[in-house]
């Protein structure tokens, strides 16, 4: 296992954990629970190798993907916090999942032999796929596009891991530095209240 | 024409339908009910070949793909049963075709070379497909959600299929009890109010 | 650039055009008007190269296609009409977008080795594939599915660039009518308030 497809399965760990908490917020049952687990958790990368013509795709083709999301929406099911943690808990599970998603898309992308920009617009779409799929299935509007610093996060992430690439930096320590930077400046976008203008 | 291939129009056939009473119910116009007949017909199995990597998906190659849905269309509109009949009507015609759109879903993965979890994977995704886009385009939120066994009686069918291949039983007596198996768990859950745990 | 790629960048930005005054209406901030707006520009073309195995999709293989959606969105944040006029440019914007998409859509399948049926079909969900998800996104019934002239308007300009291609005319003054006469049609159908049927 390369360290990208670690990096990828813990993203899908992630937002299996995201989709679940939604999903008991929604007050689904336990199937609903890990249906929209197992789309939040892999539909980012289902939709990152139908772009890059990988099919069928990764996600579809291995066991883990399966077990893991299915796994994690039984756990947060059974044990999972009292329901008001739960608004914040989403939150955390979402930025981490993000922050690996765009890194891991980002990477696939480029070693598909696909150029730069589209890596990163790979990277990016990888990282809120999963996201947007979620909150459309529970008719939300989509965190990417409420007033919060969402994409530029993505945006930043899938930059650093081409811009490593380009500079034939060593691949892990430049995938790590891209996740830490997309969950960090979405953390504290989400605790400093970050803000940007809405139009007149 | 292969036995999966009429099976699969017809799955085209019933799923035409119950998109086609979705779309009387909530009072859209006649080219609404059309659209939106075709979509949820035509939805599955448009994402099976592209998760499949056949391109373009065999629904947009065949003329019968596009004049089954719009005929059932245009007969609901004009002959639809009173509004109070329709819920349960949408309901049984959407379990005759997640039905029969698991069992060839899986058939078409597996006639492709895909391994067995990705072809059972393939064909409970072919199976909802059609039905989460008619409920996300009329905002509702997807049946496989809710309080009702539906992706269980999908995983169970696509489970029959791939067993039957790795027995090497004929296919088409496998792809009746497949589709029968599924159609009866998801009328019984329907009828019988089958519950499964909600968290606390 | 062939006038096909000329006249698809065009519908990208009045289709930019089109989601970035609905997000200003929906009171998103700067970066989900950006977002929504390429989601919608891009969104159709991207949807028509995975149907046609076109990857990775045009769409995220040129700086243009992300470029100017960016710049218009910014553009129509900063200088918005008054909140009043929004929704008439929006349906002005999108009869424009799907006049465009749904033409070189067809073309570019043709182009592809598409049978007629098939690029009709590739034409029509190319036209109607970005407002739809602007639409899903913000959470509104899709404008393909109300009582507008929609689907038929765009079912009428993939017929004429089908044909014309099958008459051996020539491609430009083809594309421009088709274009013209979905727009035409459109835009008559919501000034003078066409009605269709809907079921009793």
């Amino acid at each position: 296992m390369t360290v990208v497809s670690v990096l990828d399965l813990l993203g899908v760990a992630v937002f299996a954990a995201s989709g679940a908490l939604a999903a008991v917020h929604a007050k689904l049952d336990v199937f609903g629970v890990v249906v929209l687990a197992a789309v939040t958790a892999i539909g980012g990368g289902v939709v990152r190798d139908v772009l890059l013509g990988i099919t069928p795709p990764t996600s579809l083709r291995q066991w883990e993907y399966l077990v893991v999301p299915a796994a994690v929406a039984l756990l947060v099911f059974r044990w999972h916090p009292a329901v008001a943690r739960l608004r914040r808990a989403v939150q955390l599970a979402d930025a981490l999942g993000l922050a690996l998603f765009v890194t891991t898309g980002t990477s696939v992308a480029l070693a598909a032999g696909a150029p730069a920009v589209t890596s990163a617009l790979v990277g990016v779409i990888t990282g809120i796929g999963g996201g947007v799929l979620r909150d459309v299935l529970l008719r939300e509007i989509p965190t990417v596009l409420r007033r919060e610093v969402y994409a530029v996060a993505a945006a930043l992430g899938a930059l650093v891991v081409v811009l490593g690439d380009r500079l034939a930096l060593p691949p892990v320590p430049v995938a790590l530095a891209a996740a830490a930077l997309v969950a960090v400046v979405r953390v504290l976008a989400l605790w400093r209240h970050w803000n940007v203008p809405v139009a007149r």
